[in-house]
């Protein structure tokens, strides 16, 4: 890391926002703090008396918990609030809200909105830190970077790494966090999904687009799979699940075409069976719950930063 | 404030129940607890090992999340149930969650039901303190208490001032609750709204029905305006909206009818465009946010005061 | 108890798997921590930095709540999880919600889910102590222990006892725990309710199903009725209400037959006038509030034990 550095982000929007330095230092930092969850007592003091509040306008049970048990274990108060976006009336109820919020004097919002650049919007209505947990098909960072640290964790590095992501590209905020994420770093990307699922602008983004399956996977360091999004069965985009399944699902033999190292990683909840098989997710490359372990640690390293600490 | 002065309330239910001093006592605790939401730390041991329930019994966000926050600044634990009144079956099934809330020995509940009444009763079955955190169309304290600490606060005094409240007042309880509050505190009250929405008793009240919006607002020291519901939209008592915003909705125009340095109220979440026009919430007179930051601070103090501290 | 005992489960799963002296020892353990929920301030530091996540399948207030408040009292961090099993796909979506969640690294995993089994399940995919606060038809085993301390408070002892349980048994998890429960320690218990709604199996249970109210009631030390389940009205197997209040409600003259110091308990929530009439419920004879508060010190005393503290 560049002598002198120090994490000056107010606010967590996006990866694009992200130097090699800011997502050294978070991961760095994360790992620092992974261990307080094996401890027999799970608290630190560290963010005692501040109040967070997460925003969900989109329902989230995993995303949500995840930096609820970060907030504790950092013991901070937490407060969440739940809202589905079609009860509120365009952009105008998101900054009343905002400012409402505000007003309370919170330390930190989470926001997840279904419209992309909700949370960049909220910053300038409020005066807390805010961190996106996933907004429309922008960005979700909090997830590329606990990607980035479980890939981190298992090869020791991320730069020169062959990612694979696989699968509906165009409607995901995942993909397109860690895309920028892996090429910013160092790692290459290669995509692969149905042709009406891949975004035209991707070799802007760094990422290779591959004409099959096995191009993608072939020498894989990290094959990561996309979840199909059930609730949009009848998108004319999207194929059937067991056309789904047969031609872009991860089973034992796509699995085979990477390393024989290669991670196979997923961010939850896995449609077992269409984009990804059980005995691949449950294998003994995959590293889908190490994933759910970093992401505890990356937003308690998320929430520390933004408070000013480093 | 008279000598010899001690808070003697075990419940709030209503401004109705308070003396000036009680108010004024309020209002001054309240003051005093609201730099601790300023802090780093936000947070004093005050409450410790003190369970605080709230039952809503209608759906709330703003008000629940401004007590929970209060509690939890306080160090209470909370605990929060929200249930339908449409599942309960009349009154009865309220005494029994009462009486099993009750077995499991809170210190405070805080209730909002849409029964008028429904804390005044609870407080037969429970040996809890409770905080009337709105009922039907009868009370809303809490809010009627934020009102009055802004005002106090840039006005430096209740008496003697204008107070101008417009719109609905037939159906809001926070309606009653202002004008039994300010009132009381020597402000004279000046009520708008649409005939059909002016309740025929105000008078006893204490508050003056006006013939005009400009009757109403003319030289008003503090012109608040309520929320038009607009789940009642089809109510045939309720004009349209785009009529309502015509007669009854301050726009600039309006506000400029008020004293120079007139405060403008709202008491969340606005219809903009309806009872309030945004150039006017969001302008210099609008102190909308400072009422939302005090709502906070107003219900740490009746959590504190109603726990017997003095 | 048996010298050199010690309380070996990681799990609870259901009476079904504790011994006389591990009933013995978590009612034990329960009365002792039962002042705590009276003293002014009610918390201990016991179970501080430990997470507990309650994950619900299944809708529940008052058992949620107790859990919950009995964490919190023990100081314990506490997350909520509620889901309908309808938006879960099979048993599939419990397994990856499960590993999720150990992944997180909880202490404990409070499950609620109308799968018989599910809690067991649960175990072979969780670091995580499971405890079950309800599972389909098949125990409720917290229900029972704090059926037990109820009776063993009032009565000095469980043996020995006459037991009568009515209503719904086929359907009832609590009546199956409490069964295996009151007759583990001594009771004998008499079951009835209408003849479609006991299930054939419960001579091998250690219970007598009686031939009449009168039969199952007649001097007996406690009379448990059990909560129709309003939901399934349409069920063909049960009487209509006004059926079943004649033919199998407890009214004064039911409970005359008990003893005169005869306990009425009932699980809650009642349906007043249908399995219970009021003056019965409020009566002299019943415990159903110390029911309440004694779940709260039941729960404290398996989250205290699970945890191997002993």
């Amino acid at each position: 890391m560049a002598t002198g550095y120090f994490f000056s982000h107010r606010h967590i929007l996006g990866i694009d926002h992200l130097s090699v330095d800011d997502i050294d230092h978070i991961l760095t930092t994360a790992e620092s703090f992974k261990e307080i969850s094996f401890r027999p007592i799970k608290k630190v003091p560290t963010l005692r008396g501040n109040t967070i509040i997460n925003l969900f306008f989109e329902p989230s049970t995993r995303t949500r918990l995840s930096f609820e048990i970060a907030a504790k274990r950092m013991s901070a108060d937490t407060f969440s609030i739940s809202t589905s976006t079609s009860s509120a009336t365009k952009g105008e109820t998101l900054i009343d809200t905002a400012r409402n919020i505000t007003a309370m004097q919170p330390d930190i919002i989470v926001i997840r909105h279904s419209f992309s650049g909700a949370p960049h919007m909220l910053t300038r209505y409020v005066n807390a830190a805010v961190i996106n947990a996933g907004d429309g098909t922008h960005e979700h960072p909090s997830q590329a970077l606990l990607d980035m640290l479980t890939v981190r964790e298992h090869k020791g590095r991320l730069d020169g790494l062959k990612v694979a992501i696989i699968g509906d590209i165009l409607h995901s905020r995942v993909a397109h966090s860690d895309i920028l994420g892996f090429t910013r770093m160092g790692s290459q990307v290669f995509v692969y999904g149905p042709s009406t699922l891949i975004p035209p602008d991707l070799d802007s983004l760094g990422a290779t687009v591959c004409k099959s399956l096995k191009e993608a996977v072939q020498d894989a360091d990290v094959v990561m799979t996309l979840r199909i999004q059930k609730e949009r069965q009848d998108d004319p985009l999207l194929p059937s699940f067991r056309e789904y399944a047969r031609f872009y699902g991860v089973n034992r033999e796509v699995a085979s075409w990477a390393k024989p190292d290669g991670l196979i990683m997923h961010p939850g909840p896995i449609n077992r069976g269409i984009e990804l098989m059980p005995d691949v997710a449950d294998g003994p490359q995959s590293v889908i719950l190490d994933q759910v372990t970093n992401g505890v640690a990356v937003r308690m390293a998320l929430l520390y930063l933004v408070m000013g600490n480093s």
